[in-house]
């Protein structure tokens, strides 16, 4: 039987000293030149921005990997350059594996009864690469999901990944200006639906089974740093989850924002950067660099962004 | 510029005479032995269930394109399969074209800004298979998305879809025990969030440049059969928008049931069919012919499931 998930999550960031988590957004048109042009002797538009894609991570992985516990790659950003993408979203996954990091597959599935396990099977169950005598397999660590259907839809993740000894983070709040119009329809009580879906994955992580010796279950969240507010009450909500905080920087969201999602003792937060990591050449901050220097720029991106997710814990213990 | 989505589909019902949709839901081990059999000379587990897959798909979709306007493939079930099943999952739409159907891409994707872009570019721009000369592009006709994201993860797609005389179903109410879980949520005066996505749908129905000749938006809806009253009140508060309905047969829904998804006119749904036709010969009423003939249960059952739609409509006309 694999060792239970968050456990695992909690022993990475206890070895990193760092709950942070890198997302890896390849989008074609922002990558370096460099990687481009790589990139540019592969065969067909889409192969070569997969291509590209890959190397891209690959790099990018290469830096945060002594750094972070975890990276999280975004689906559509390989779903974009057709099947080869998809054949590079597993390639990826396999090289941070390589690389000692835990992967989260973002990939927000959700169907109803047996599609929901055929997308839980196809995404959190083994998946074959490589050619002749070095195929083999690739298994992501967790992947996100969509909560419409109701348990019927997160239900089929959650057995598979316990099987695994995988995770399950359900979206539960988003951080896009439109997350309003449903998420936070209330009722006669005046709660919101996201309050209610935070409940249910209340429930959803106590059940048997779930709960692994650290006290958190492996059925996580995604709650972002945007609504500072709600993210104290999701995590008073959800006290055995981890949450997986995305919305820092380009979205608005502070680190002190972010800090909000863990408890008082300083875990159950895992804060996720992306574009202000793998695209950090681009920022007033880091531009100086050059863009040739793209990889450098990355480097101190991750050391700023580790130092002042740490000063937020830090004050945020100091004031608890 | 390519002709609208939904004055599209609508001459493809008059011209097949049937608001049909068969779902494509190929699950390898319900598959006829024959087809794993051909499949079995692939390489890899992975390799021969998404051969099995594509093989299958091709073999109803020859049984069904003279009889209906239109197929659905469960994407869910090529991604079961790795990127291999991706790649199958392409050829298979490109297979429906050449054989006169339109394709609904059921993905159910959705996500934030630019990443609700990346997979509407993935999933209704062109994709590229075939290799070296046969190399071509394949582009589906629409695609289903999940609501959760509010407009900002629906937009995207309809963006898309506009340029490219494309349709976006955006799933409003699930056939499956636990939709009501959050989808029934009320408010302060009993309206329930399924309601209040369905009038969302009607706004970004009527946007510009979404309506076409025939009155019909490029932004349709999937409303199922199960639940009648429903249908009824959600055919109402989207008038302009097709929509698909599942959950005859299997899920327990009728036909009558799904014809209230029509306007009186007898216009505005689409039936979709799945397991009761691609697995036709599992059902009591057609395993009679056996295993070995499972083309000819297909083709029986088809015939007889346009029949009884017909019937149903007219039924309703009558009493309309």
């Amino acid at each position: 039987m694999a060792k239970h998930f968050a456990d695992r999550m909690l022993d990475a960031i206890e070895a990193k000293q760092a709950p942070l988590c890198v997302g890896l957004d390849p989008m074609y048109e922002r990558l370096p030149k460099q990687i481009r042009e790589i990139a540019s002797q592969s065969r067909g538009i889409q192969g070569e921005q997969a291509a590209a894609a890959r190397e891209f991570c690959q790099s990018v992985i290469d830096i945060v990997a002594p750094q972070v516990p975890c990276v999280k790659l975004q689906s559509a950003c390989f779903e974009r350059c057709g099947p080869s993408g998809m054949r590079a979203y597993f390639e990826v996954i396999d090289y941070a594996h390589e690389n000692g990091l835990i992967v989260i597959g973002d990939v927000k599935r959700a169907d109803i009864g047996s599609t929901a396990e055929a997308y839980a099977v196809g995404h959190l169950e083994e998946v074959f690469i490589g050619e002749g005598d070095k195929e083999h397999a690739v298994t992501v660590d967790a992947v996100t999901v969509n909560p419409y259907f109701g348990s019927d839809g997160v239900q089929p993740f959650i057995e598979v990944a316990k099987q695994g000894g995988q995770g399950v983070f359900v979206v539960v709040r988003t951080s896009n200006p439109s997350a309003k119009e449903f998420q936070d329809f209330r009722d006669s009580e005046d709660r919101r639906l996201f309050e209610r879906v935070a409940e249910r994955v209340n429930d959803w992580a106590n059940q048997a089974g779930c709960v692994g010796d650290s006290g958190y279950s492996l059925v996580a969240a995604v709650v972002p740093a945007t609504y500072p507010d709600d993210t104290k009450l999701l995590r008073d909500l959800m006290p055995n989850s981890l949450l997986l905080v995305p919305g820092v920087g380009a979205q608005g969201g502070t680190m002190a924002d972010a800090a909000l999602a863990f408890h008082e003792d300083g875990w159950g937060g895992l804060v996720t950067v992306s574009r202000s990591i793998i695209y950090a050449w681009e920022s007033p901050q880091y531009q100086h660099l050059g863009e040739v220097n793209w990889e450098d720029a990355i480097e101190v991106a991750m050391v700023d962004t580790k130092a002042a997710l740490a000063e937020a814990l830090a004050r945020r213990a100091a004031t608890a």
